[in-house]
């Protein structure tokens, strides 16, 4: 269908899916660059252009553990004509003393040694008898072989990593090499999480009839953590619209986004949406999807702080995450990969799906014997499964306009590894 | 070949990978489980089996936003011959407040408030005129509709969280639900990472000729985090045995296991050798690879603390933690996949191998149009290139017997995906 933003199901006006997540993929900010410890920047994107000051490596150097020599003094070596060589002296590495060596002489290094001057090939042991006043070689060695070059690796003002590249423990291997203690990075983006609701109680807490525990500000925060934010959980908002405004304020000064979970009311007075109304004020709309349709977003405050409202129920509270609040979140932290990697799956079961909805069904994914995959539903997408979500593995997708999957159809399944 | 543990190289006798990837897995220890708040549990193993003691949902409640009936009521209940019941009362989520209907009656009820007693299924608001005092009921529905049971997710007793199972979101959602603030998981092993040689500065220095900037204590600490261990960067070890032993001592006291990156001499004086050999000491061997052939593992002091040492040279370090200390990590965390995943890639060159030795070669891989992996080297295999390591996103695995792979044939490719 061509995406106008809204489709019509059975009368009732919804935003889609791709509307409601192209307005906050449009209005989240990109938090400016900050300068971290190396080790610390690991798993960030590299936010300056870092040239190396340094000759990599700084000097000329032994590849591996032998003799140093000319390479015309040996190029007629064999086994069955070894080429004898005095050995002048030995290096190991770390010394800086200045050593050289003439014709018909070779001087033993240790890997990472310096090279002697007039020495252009290093000789590896094992194809010499390893002699120690006097050493035969066995083989002709094609000029500069096991030296390691100055700038060989990085000259300087070569680039050594790139604005956009992912610090691992090799980029951070390479920014030491060049010098490098600090660098600028993408920061993790700070995302507050709160939940809302008269019927919350803490987790420490019993929850007594028609009470819930919350459930939200544990599992969202773990999910932002895990999609790469520096998440906080500020918990259950109070039920007080004054002290509401004033959590809501105090959040949105410390965050990047905020989010939150609530049960919202469809219409009728709800304590959360004054609140977020003297703020400036939320739109809050049905989204075409399946569990949790409700869904909020909107800039609030001076500084225009995104705000995310997602579904109470917290099987579709995780729902909601996968699909809005994760890609957002990469998106802050500049990845270019913006969502999960899916693949299409044979699934085992029939599917059913309300027609002009998107359906997110948790499932287990397995490869088949024969290559591909299949899928297998968890429960019923209708149902608020805590346990059952726990042992799936990723979440099918169901498109808007199909309202059945035969069993052995193709179905769309994102997988949903830990940290990935 | 039969794997006697070591392998005839050119008349030397060297250690095969195995052997010395064993007799490390065979030693590290298995850290005793911790307790943890459930958001510091992410992405560790459950350590103990989490039942719960409640029921989830704690009572009888409604599925969605609609009016809870009684089934009988409304089984004749069609779009042409609605049913049209009285509305009695209306019931937000959070209240828990004793409610019930008798015959002919409805209950306006929000997702997730108690059901009424008398009530056994919610109509859902889409499927009735929504009326306020009246409402009109379009569909029949099958007892037990839309109403989420007490216990239907989890009853009292049930297992939540198996030993074993790794902490996500879904898992933190659910171990809230019970009621569950902490939890009992598999540790983060407490890795001290260590670099020996004289050659060695720090990275806030400039490298004298000769000299190297320390790279292998950042990179290996990175590495150790990214593996999910807590690394500790200990820095350049003292040129002093005194210093070092206490050193050791010190890091050996905290740590689950200490890691030491350095070039260690080859049967010469070694001042780390004669500090080890105070503690207990360690067996220098070669093992049959490259890069980096010169390994040691050991356990010392009164505790039997593992002591791995990795070649200096930052490349051939990272190949070795790769290889060694990886798997070791990943078996004191309590995962079952020690391993990355490896897949065959058709080579985009050809590649030479020594005879003996397993070759680890860096690469780039991607997916071939036609399907399957095509992978390309990167560099030199016998060079130190840091910024060739840093564009590689695989290891490229040419094994012990192979001494050449013809352009176009397979190889064995490691993917080194982050966080992975």
């Amino acid at each position: 269908m061509a995406d106008t933003g809204s489709v019509d199901v059975s009368g009732v006006r919804l935003r889609t899916v791709e509307h409601h997540l192209d307005e906050i993929l449009g209005a989240v900010p990109t938090p400016e660059p900050i300068e971290l410890a190396v080790l610390d920047a690991q798993g960030l994107l590299c936010a300056e252009l870092v040239t190396s000051e340094r000759a990599l490596p700084s000097f000329d150097q032994a590849g591996l553990d032998g003799y140093a020599v000319r390479s015309a003094d040996v190029a007629t070596a064999t086994v069955e004509t070894p080429v004898a060589l005095h050995v002048v002296g030995e290096s190991a590495a770390g010394s800086g003393d200045a050593t050289a060596i003439g014709p018909g002489l070779a001087w033993k290094v240790a890997v990472g040694a310096m090279m002697p001057v007039g020495a252009d090939v290093v000789v590896p042991a094992a194809w010499t008898d390893q002699g120690l006043a006097r050493v035969a070689v066995y083989a002709a060695l094609a000029p500069g072989s096991y030296v390691r070059r100055i700038g060989d690796d990085v000259a300087p003002g070569d680039v050594a990593v790139q604005v956009g590249t992912p610090i691992g423990p090799a980029q951070i291997s390479l920014l030491a090499a060049v010098g490098r203690e600090r660098v600028a990075v993408r920061p993790r983006p700070r995302i507050a999480v709160l939940c809302a609701g008269d019927e919350l109680v803490d987790v420490g807490r019993i929850a007594g009839p028609g009470q819930q525990v919350d459930v939200n500000s544990y599992a969202l925060a773990a999910a932002a953590r895990d999609a790469g934010a520096e998440a906080y959980r500020a918990g259950i908002m109070p039920n007080d619209r004054r002290r509401m405004v004033e959590l809501l304020e105090g959040q949105m000064l410390r965050s990047d986004v905020v989010l939150i979970a609530g049960t919202f009311a469809n219409g009728g007075p709800d304590l959360l949406q004054e609140a977020l109304a003297e703020l400036g004020g939320l739109a809050f709309t049905q989204v075409a999807m399946h569990p949790g349709p409700v869904h909020a977003f909107g800039r609030l405050g001076p500084e225009g702080v995104p705000v995310i409202c997602v579904p109470g129920e917290p099987v579709a509270a995780l729902v909601a995450f996968e699909v809005f609040v994760r890609p957002a979140i990469r998106l802050m932290l500049g990845k270019r990969q913006l969502f999960r990697r899916t693949v299409q799956a044979v699934s085992a079961e029939q599917l059913l799906s309300p027609l002009g909805y998107r359906q997110y069904l948790h499932g287990q994914v397995m490869r088949h014997p024969d290559g591909g995959y299949v899928v297998e539903p968890i429960g019923d997408g209708d149902q608020a499964m805590l346990a059952r979500m726990a042992r799936a593995n990723c979440l099918i997708v169901v498109d808007e306009d199909v309202t059945e999957v035969a069993a052995g159809g193709l179905v769309t399944v994102m997988p949903m590894l830990l940290g990935g």
